[in-house]
């Protein structure tokens, strides 16, 4: 396959779908990342909020509980297993048909040894993802240090269930980016010239 | 102060000492590393090889026992503990004389609030690495697997005891390439762009 992908980690609050958004613009490819979600809801039957809650996010509790019986062996599927199974399948379908951009979902995993990657993650320092969620999807009930690092820890346990592999991780990826030290400007440069 | 730093912090193996040199040759600034261990052996009395085996590395046993007693508190300071001392005010006096590139030994730890710093970490894929180093330095009686694994081990722990982070942790670098993904001239490059 000569297809490139690029694919984007990123902590929540970082910048990364946005900088995805704004390399794949640079570079005239798309950039998948609400189209996964609504593809994913399209294919599997579940409605889109469940899949954009679901994907991505090891729902602990109802997951992790559900994934192993009592005795720690697997037990059937749970409904994450089965989306696990429709975003796998999309995203390689994906990269078979063009070269593009893939936000988060484990792509990076999911397409290793199927196409030529450029694996990525964008992190920033703990303030300036904090100040960003609170800009633009506002304040809640729960704290912002809360919201971060719930978020980040449910990526990285989906991440791990799902690869065997350690979220942001410096041996997964090929380049990793602190957008707030940098600037998302640069990060964008960056990828871009790599590509 | 107004020196622009760019710290490099670098896996046994990576090509991360030769990808620091090349940036400062582009950039028409020094590159400290080796010129470090002379400063450090002339300002603390130590030979030349007992810095370099000491500086950066931690070498456990006599190091590990005798920084903390029997009971887990410090006890007097060692010669490492005399040698980070030495080093410290050293890079800081680089920092404080002339922009520049600094090789390892926590420079970035060392210099956080000191000065404007780019910090780099560069890593590489265990089978480049592993091939590498048996290009550089020959082979040894220690399989290559062992020799890596034992010198990352050291400076993660070195990194560890005097800075109190985790060496190669994302959150402690501004960028973090894959010199055997990327390819080192890329690497020079792209940090060269950055400064």
């Amino acid at each position: 396959m000569s297809n490139r992908i690029i694919t984007i980690g990123r902590e929540f609050g970082s910048g990364g779908r946005t900088i995805g958004r704004e390399v794949a613009k640079k570079l005239g490819i798309p950039c998948y990342d609400q189209e996964l979600i609504e593809k994913m809801a399209e294919e599997s039957g579940f409605t889109r909020e469940y899949v954009e809650k679901e994907s991505e996010n090891a729902s602990l509790g109802s997951w992790a509980a559900s994934a192993l019986g009592m005795d720690g062996t697997y037990t059937a599927p749970t409904n994450q297993d089965r989306l696990w199974a429709v975003q796998s399948r999309i995203i390689r379908e994906i990269a078979e048909k063009e070269s593009c951009v893939i936000v988060g979902r484990c792509a990076d995993v999911i397409l290793e040894d199927k196409a030529d990657l450029l694996r990525v993650f964008i992190h920033a320092d703990f303030d300036a993802r904090a100040k960003r969620i609170v800009e633009k999807y506002g304040e809640t009930e729960v704290p912002t240090e809360k919201r971060l690092r719930d978020k980040d820890k449910r990526r990285a346990l989906y991440y791990q269930f799902y690869t065997d592999r350690k979220w942001g991780d410096i041996e997964n990826y090929d380049i990793i980016l602190n957008s707030s030290a940098l600037g998302p400007e640069r990060c964008v440069d960056i990828i871009a010239t790599l590509y």
